[in-house]
């Protein structure tokens, strides 16, 4: 049977299977990246983000480094620089142009990219705890700093792993984008606070809590999901269990539990849905507007197992033939068995 | 440089080089796909929509037949059956249930499938004008007995072609979905021509002919361009140049133009891009609603030369890498070769 389930989240509708259609053997996608040879990790002559090949790349904005060592030289461990093919730069403002039907904006905005490890062929999920923590401090960072800036109304942290997810470069990073407009997928939540005083999302935990039907795990700060009106077969939403709506504004404490869980689901997915490409995303509030405390922050993994097809494309509404409680079900036992294994 | 570009069609913004940053050969997904082999057209004993395996199939809804075949048996250039795996069936009516911040409608609709050659491996732009009128013919069959239903809202024609456009099976098919819900996307032209008393594609074909940046070809009954707001590279509209809300209304000289446009823009395609995934899409007016007479059909081939990634999915905005302008001036010198090798 199928539905069509309402994402309140981003005001749009979801075509679902209720029950598995399509199981993770069945995916066409993976087929042609499970027989791909990964390297050994290492150093890679050709690969810009290669400790030892800082001098091809833009100038280093922040890094965690060794003592002793200097910007833009081997050392570090993550480290932010500018994305050297971005769409988008600081200069000035947004400056809207109209003719007749017409409408434009300069590429005002920052897209910077994250590496995450200075070994190349070490993938996200491999990196320790402390250093998935490292990354996400410096997103953290990077996030706070760019908040500073008025101009910027929003800030899209994203990391693409693998060719069905968007990645370009093979070495382990993410990237992040600073924008003048708000995104209009990023407003319900906040419209929703408005008129009705409550948070969709601590509704949606509270419901879910209850229900027991979509929660993968359930931590101290933080509870997996794979969200009622997911887009994706195995979409999974790290979301913290208190109303929070900066990912900048999260205590250490919170930012290890996030980090240990992170690295736990993509290991789950990678180990059981047979090294799916992925995206990870951090949704959070829109910055320097009103009203922001209304969204609630939260981080989403969207294993990519499919190909967005015409009527995707056509009428905007996503098909997923996999049901969120079936793939709630099988992610709970795989991360249930990523955590035995400890804080590797 | 960039620009973020307003899609007025959609209400939505796409970040686009407005000079190339890509060429045809950078695009990385080609690469897997211009290798794989080609079979040559024939019989393809575990093809479900080969000649000869209409058991396989559920049953046909219509075809275009020789005199004295029987429905289901061999005999057919053309046959419109239902989606075996479809996400929707006709029974009853659309059931909207909600329980507290979950909401969800049963699986109603109608999903076709449109067979457009009894040939394995024999492609849409490889068959005669003849054959893609009558896949044109077919569809505004289907689309015009659906429209009788006054459930129906929607009904959207597409094609996927190739594993990055997100087909399943290689034997050349379009697909049709008959939907109880107007899509979003498809209401801001409605709304505009409300509001405004005017078309917005009537006045952006009066302005792209008098700008010449973005026309591809100009034809007596439709316009091929790249559109300003373009979400694809090479991304091309054949647009009727007379106002016409639904595609199930145009008359037989119309269609043999649709269809020789359409064959042509694609042969382009192939030979020009490397032989690319692509998702050809009819947009057409929503049905058994009002002021559908504000909508202007008009059909959409994009080629898929890149994954959607992650910034995309998190922020809903397109971004393409590849200005409309040039690939409009790439587009003209080929799709003016296939002209001129005739009505083959």
């Amino acid at each position: 049977m199928h539905e069509i389930r309402k994402d309140i989240i981003r005001d749009n509708w979801v075509i679902t299977a209720t029950e598995f259609v399509l199981k993770p053997r069945d995916f066409p996608v993976k087929k042609l990246t499970a027989d791909e040879s990964k390297p050994v990790p290492g150093y890679n002559a050709h690969c810009p983000f290669c400790e030892g090949n800082e001098a091809v790349t833009t100038d280093e904005i922040a890094a965690f480094r060794k003592d002793g060592t200097q910007p833009n030289k081997p050392g570090w461990t993550v480290r932010a620089i500018l994305n050297k093919f971005s769409a988008l730069d600081m200069n000035g403002e947004l400056d809207m142009q109209r003719q007749g039907i017409f409408e434009h904006g300069n590429g005002f905005g920052q897209h910077e990219v994250l590496i995450e490890t200075p070994l190349h062929g070490q993938e996200f999920h491999q990196l320790s705890l402390e250093r998935i923590e490292s990354v996400f401090k410096m997103m953290q960072l990077r996030y706070n700093d760019l908040v500073n800036d008025e101009r910027i109304k929003y800030i899209q942290i994203y990391k693409n792993r693998g060719l069905f997810a968007g990645a370009s470069l093979e070495h382990s990073h993410s990237q992040i984008v600073a924008v003048p407009i708000v995104p209009q997928n990023k407003t319900a939540m906040i419209k929703y606070y408005e008129e009705h005083h409550r948070c969709m999302i601590c509704e949606m935990i509270e419901a879910e809590i209850n229900k027991q039907e979509r929660v993968v795990f359930e931590g101290k700060h933080f509870i997996i999901i794979c969200p009622y009106a997911s887009r994706f077969p195995y979409e999974s939403w790290i979301i913290p269990k208190q109303h929070e709506s900066h990912f900048g504004d999260i205590n250490a404490e919170e930012l290890k539990e996030a980090a240990l869980l992170a690295k736990k689901t993509i290991a789950a997915m990678i180990d059981g849905l047979h090294d799916p490409s992925y995206n990870m995303i951090i949704n959070t509030a829109p910055v320097n507007v009103p009203h922001q405390e209304g969204y609630h922050w939260h981080l989403e993994i969207n294993p990519r197992l499919l190909v967005n097809a015409g009527v995707e494309i056509a009428t905007g509404y996503f098909i997923n033939p996999a049901a969120p409680e079936l793939s709630a079900a099988a992610l709970r036992t795989l991360v249930a068995e990523q955590m035995a294994i400890g804080e590797q």
